[in-house]
């Protein structure tokens, strides 16, 4: 992947940006990259997360939709030895390089025309893949569904995880309130706080509270959910990222988002999560606007499940969400038949 | 059953259509029919739904209701020795004597003034339950509840089995589309189009598709109703059927169309299905209309649940759906009190 | 408790008569009473109830939420020995005596300034605990969320529990159907039909039927929230209560209120309950309004579960929808940040 991509990424970059179009449900071809990460919160198992989503059946239902699945295996992640604190953050320059490795890949999948799918490991990994779908689409929108806003700053983190900080190294508007965490220089942020919308949200901690209603982010929580429901938020959401132009769409899932009766392999789980029904509601709804050009699918975390049920449940789920976010429908395709076909006289032979 | 009811039932249809009439909730009877039959699909065990919705409880529960409820046992279907496929069609003769049977099994239940009730067996046996329906009250409308549509033709069948194709035997439109079924010369096409309403789709055929779209069949998906909700979806079902006039109701539930957390003792499960309320709401929906003339609860297959508390659940679900169509309800109901009970002295005597 | 409250307790009524006001979310302290008691109903176990959802971590989570938590321990309840029953009601002095503490306690409670929450036990409870809260607020209103409405008198009633008959006691519209039940000599019916509203119902009995039916009592049942919406369900909830004037709201929830699946350890489970997302929707709301004064939560029974999980979630359970009533909220809260902090020069310092 890497050494090819790399290279063709800017001439793709540049023939786009001419043509001011990014792939899109358009392309015929998704890029599967594996990344099993886990040094963005303090768990084990979440790096199992890409293994669980492939055994599930991936690549086979992706087949079924008539894409060409380009699956390149899973990335290399290294540990840095020398990785200490950074105020109460564990492991900061290793989780910067391996979003960094998620960038450079990401960028490349999607300068060379597929649809990026990147499977996590824990949701620290979306900084690199937005940020890598941003050097090929810097006008793309963000969608980020999760039970958590993922929008601390080292200052106001309670945990110091990074997977709970994930979209506060992407804004423009939060860089004076970051400090230089160690292992990020590579990048600088590239969003705004009005390109971004959550959905699912019911586990806010205060700092992000306040960041959230500061920043006038527009976000809809299971609370906005049980009020408006999912059919209204997704026309607001919609609205609110795609009125004035069409644009690509990077969606982050992390399968938290989902009631844990749903998906109880994972690290935080938080109860009153999305009804199946809503997930796949809120993926048809972004594959049908034909602006899907990058998606997340994180934090399944194969360990965490208590028996061999949850687990599969979890991953299958996964597939599920990506599936339905990529095309599949739940009314039906045409596909194969442009009439109903009709009996031939020989179908009479075909008796006993 | 058979030879009472078969001489009677001609005789009511002429003073029926002289009245203009069929039973519905004026009735004051449910002929319960059990169809112990599997040869419609290739899975093992729907024939022992019958047994386990009445072990679940249904007669007294419909005694509750204060119906009269005549239980004519279980059907006796033949295997015939002598039937090859059709195509890729297993078992067409012995499906369509079946069918055959059961046709006039509901014919005289609803001929004799009963609200018939079909036990399955698999959903193949909607096409003699609704064509004997038809024959006693030719103006009928169809509510199909069920995770599929059912209406393959066996052109269009991935799997061959019959119980995917029910409703493409019934409508007149898809008369040319069909080829000639051995096993099925007994009967005609006797539904249009526009006499039929899907609700809770979710794993439609691309055959399929195109005949619900070229047809203009009214449907519900599992999407339109998250769109929708079911009680818009029930007020445009109602209205479709009924709004130029007032006419009997078969409804042809499949237990399949329930979540399968629900509903797990079943063949055919598909993720993302109704959710009890939504099937009991449906179902109370049915009965207000006063017109419900005949009902088929299908594939419920005892020997698929995973525990026997998984085999209780469905066959229990299968009981409160058919209940909810009846008249039980979750509002209460006076019966038996017209107004509040005063005290009398004496029950000052009651006291230790 | 007793002594000293029930000495404080009528100067702070009188205190607050005159001010017009009883506590509300303005309190900043609730006080906890324990009420392990069972013979308002049949079954054994539900007097465990307190302790379970005490266990399930009720005074923590109150804490984080800034709240005094005055943790009174649980009420003594005897069991009286010449305590037959009055028509078929058994039981009919006891279950009057432990209302009559309960409202001792309740009332003192209320007059010191806490909101008063009471953890039963059996719904019976609730009589003396709305009575109590009547006598410091008078004016209060009553949302009683609930798979039943409680409300048969000792004539209608089918099992004779008193569990089954609270709303009965209090109702001055029903004065003259009750007959003069031993051991509530001590009470007085002092609510309107008009204060109170239900949410919840799906197994009414027919006398209770009549009974909302005729004194026009505001009732959801699940079909309502099916047909409305739970949004719009506490929208009428809350301007039916509350237009004309703002006044204190008593929240009596009975935790079988829950589907059976999220509540199982529960004594008369009922299928089709609220979602965990409705019920916490209804808190919320509640909570907003700012005038919650007194809260029950009762008939979790630890022994009817039929694993150790199936308990724990249903204590759970109980301290979310008390958490949520007291201002838990699922899109965060500012709390100890007036702005987003910004870093330091000196959180350099704080690097490797």
């Amino acid at each position: 992947l890497g050494a090819t991509m790399a290279l063709r990424g800017p001439l793709c970059r540049l023939l786009r940006t001419q043509l001011g179009t990014c792939p899109g449900s358009r392309a015929h071809s998704v890029a599967v990259l594996g990344a099993p990460f886990s040094k963005g919160q303090k768990r084990r198992g979440v790096e199992h997360g890409p293994k669980a989503i492939r055994d599930a059946g991936l690549v086979e239902r992706l087949s079924q939709l008539d894409y060409h699945v380009h699956d390149f295996g899973d990335l290399s992640f290294q540990h840095l030895e020398m990785d200490g604190h950074f105020m109460h953050v564990p492991f900061p320059r290793t989780v910067g390089r391996a979003s960094q490795l998620v960038s450079g890949a990401v960028s490349s999948a999607v300068g060379a025309g597929h649809i990026s799918l990147m499977l996590g490991g824990d949701h620290s990994l979306a900084i690199g893949s937005v940020e890598g779908h941003a050097q090929q689409c810097p006008d793309l929108c963000l969608v980020w569904v999760d039970a958590h806003a993922d929008i601390n700053t080292p200052l106001t983190s309670p945990s110091g995880n990074l997977h709970g900080q994930s979209v506060a190294f992407m804004l423009k508007e939060l860089q004076e309130k970051m400090p230089d965490v160690p292992g990020f220089s590579w990048m600088k942020p590239f969003l705004s706080a009005t390109d971004l919308v959550y959905i699912g949200l019911r586990d806010v901690d205060p700092g992000e509270h306040i960041i959230l209603k500061n920043l006038g982010i527009q976000y809809f929580s299971m609370r906005d959910i049980d009020r408006l429901g999912i059919h209204r938020v997704m026309e607001v959401t919609l609205d609110h990222l795609l009125a004035r132009k069409q644009r690509p769409i990077h969606l982050s899932f992390d399968i938290d988002a989902f009631d844990p009766c749903l998906a109880p392999a994972t690290g935080t789980p938080v109860n009153g999560g999305l009804t199946y029904r809503e997930g796949i509601y809120i993926t048809e709804e972004i594959h049908n606007t034909g602006l899907l050009s990058a998606m997340d699918l994180v934090e399944v975390n194969p360990i965490l499940g208590t028996s061999r049920e949850a687990v599969q449940a979890t991953a299958g789920l996964a597939v599920d969400v990506i599936a339905s976010s990529l095309g599949q429908t739940r009314e039906g395709a045409h596909m194969a038949y442009r009439e109903i076909p009709t009996p031939k006289e020989d179908t009479e032979q075909l008796r006993l």
